[in-house]
């Protein structure tokens, strides 16, 4: 006997057989018509991108780019790398034709991103992520509706407010305040963003010693630490009233939010399960000012975010939310040969029916017919056609309705036209 | 200045932009409603695979192991390939659930594949293929019908028989030949049937020449190459019979006919664009009388072909089977702002119209009202709202069809019930 290799998929990546992709198809066919109802055009691009877009400065967290993309040099001595995240896919293909896009852009995008790290819950190696963004929008109201767009998107699941809240905070803001108590100096800063980051993750004391020793400074480490612990609602930002204008109220500033990456210059959100079984995240996104300066001295600033599909689908059945009508995309009926003989006229009556757009299956294995009708309702088919000698002789055929269990008998006319008065 | 990257996406790879995209969504959504149509379940799967998938013997020729896989070290020392074909992985999960699974399967997917190879007309290092394929079937019956597939899937894109032609061979017919003539060494086979792969791409006088080195006799190389270029349409195969049986009868047995991969036992089958403009095949397939042996000993026969995208784009453009429809994904309508202070209520605008389920975008750029309509005219939005203090004060709104030059006037309400009206 010969070793046989495992059937495993590879580390921290999924198979999706049929039902698991109907249920990804459910998500990312809702995740488009709602990204298409706000205006939205679909691009895509390849998984493979130079490295060279993950090194530049601003453009991703360190960590992502040191510790956990998957890279490797191809034949012709480039380096490659899977993409971690879209935007500097997006960016790039903006730059290149920034000339004769027209602005404001509305785009979106279902992409597979990889990341090089520990799978666990909400977090694989690869995972799909909608991705909207605005580009060439400065105004603040692109991200009032990018957000609106984040919330409608839960709503169109079948979500209500109450099972979310936003929380949104400003890197420019927090500059701002930065400065004013004294902490001007830049890296400084975005030690502090990154350190944020991790608000939620590490300890009250954790988060004030490594605070300390970014500042050199307790007293000052323990100002910052109280207004990060803030959780506010000021009537004065305009991005907040602007979404209760579009009477979206379940939002919050939190002072810690932080985002991971460094693009980010204004506004920055996030979308949180309020149910407590999902701590990460559901979506985040935000403001930059531009995001094309890898590329092009012309500035093209944006807003956005990505939203991916494990935790989306974490919150869905979180949430009961997945409908119970789901299921493979299966046959509406089937035609089972009473006999291998027969294959061959079971295919025509089945072509017969497909030339009228409804959907055949054919069962030409080796089982009983008993068996075969009992796995056709396992799969959802709603009818069955046996067809055996007597059938093909007398060219009368009965269908069968597996759910109601009830029956039709006729020519082959006869049958389509049942069929397509009861679509 | 900073030095610039460069905005080309990785060599042999590409971008899809929103124009891209509408003729690549328009693809997949045929081949998926067709595949349907006859029954087909979908799945996907990660492109990240074991390397191992790959080296085991009957699995993919030499040539893609060895010269034309993407294949890297992770940094968990796994060797991680990126898959080049669908079958192995397919092969993986159908055994992976061979106890529960009901066989026979009808599945497809839709997955990119990656070849390293040099880039050139129908050939690049990304594309993405339709797999279908019927396992647990032995009937030559699955053969006709996955053939049939394959054809009603031209047709769906608007083909005619008279654009395409079916090639059949049979391994089993041809290994039994070999016999006949006294080539009986397995081995020589293969060579033969890896030679026959690139009988079309090379001169009779290199096939005739490499042929005598595989046999070692000038006149038995003469006789396997006067069967080789043979093209006929015998009577008595009955995969051509069954087709036939069905209506279809654009197909020829050609003994050249080889197919790249090894694990093909049966029927073997391409089909042609016969414009002459597009030289590859535009899908190929045929039937494995054990895919899974790598994995179990339990033996899963079937029957199955892939159709490459960058292939059938060429045929559809060919043959100007293109739509000239199809457009950007695109709102049905723009809300224009007279300025950037209204934003705010031309957003409330549209978020009271996509309530109702019609997509609409907002221009809150700072162009001029003019040449925002011009740019909605060229996406092929068909409405548009513009909105002023006036409209606002008045609760009064234009709604301009920019394709047929009409206009109404009225309140948000009488724009809502003419846009339902006229979907």
């Amino acid at each position: 006997m010969d070793k046989k290799l495992s059937t495993e998929a590879y580390k921290g990546v999924r198979d999706f057989y049929p039902e698991d992709m109907a249920i990804q198809s459910y998500i990312f066919n809702s995740w488009q018509k709602t990204a298409e109802l706000f205006g939205f055009e679909r691009y895509e691009a390849s998984i493979l991108e130079p490295a060279d877009l993950y090194k530049s400065k601003g453009t991703a967290n360190e960590e992502i780019v040191t510790e956990q993309t998957y890279s490797f040099i191809d034949r012709g001595e480039r380096e490659v790398t899977l993409r971690p995240e879209m935007t500097p896919t997006v960016a790039r293909m903006v730059a290149g034709r920034q000339r004769t896009l027209r602005f404001p852009l509305r785009w979106y995008s279902i992409p597979n991103l990889f990341r090089y790290e520990r799978p666990q819950r909400g977090r694989l190696r690869e995972h799909w992520q909608l991705n909207c963004d605005i580009f060439g929008a400065d105004d603040y109201i692109a991200d009032v509706e990018i957000i609106s767009l984040a919330c409608q998107i839960l709503i169109d699941f079948g979500a209500t407010p109450d099972m979310f809240e936003v929380k949104i905070n400003n890197r420019s803001d927090m500059s701002t305040y930065y400065d004013s108590i004294g902490i001007k100096d830049v890296s400084k800063q975005t030690k502090i963003t990154r350190l944020n980051d991790r608000f939620r993750k590490i300890s009250s004391e954790e988060y004030l010693s490594e605070l300390e020793n970014i500042l050199g400074d307790r007293q000052i480490a323990e100002v910052v630490q109280s207004k990060v612990s803030t959780s506010v609602n000021p009537v004065d930002n305009e991005v907040i009233s602007g979404l209760k204008a579009l009477g979206i109220t379940n939002v919050k500033i939190d002072y810690s939010l932080a985002r991971g990456f460094d693009y980010y210059t204004d506004t920055i959100f996030e979308i949180f399960d309020i149910s407590g079984e999902n701590n990460r995240s559901l979506l985040g996104g935000g403001r930059y000012s531009n995001l094309t300066s890898m590329f092009t001295d012309k500035k093209i600033s944006g807003t956005g975010f990505g939203m991916g599909d494990v935790t989306m689908k974490d919150f869905l059945f979180t949430h009961k939310l997945i409908p119970s009508s789901i299921q493979n995309t299966t046959a509406k009926v089937v035609i089972i040969p009473t006999d291998e003989k027969l294959n061959l006229e079971a295919t025509m009556v089945a072509q017969a029916i497909r030339k009228r757009g409804i959907s055949v299956s054919t069962d030409i294995g080796t089982k009983k017919i008993g068996k075969k009708i009992a796995e056709a309702v396992d799969r959802g088919i709603t009818y069955s056609i046996v067809v055996g000698t007597d059938e093909i002789n007398s060219s009368k055929f009965t269908l069968k309705n597996l759910v109601l269990s009830t029956e039709i008998k006729g020519n082959i006319h006869d049958i389509l036209t049942y069929l397509i008065a009861n679509q």
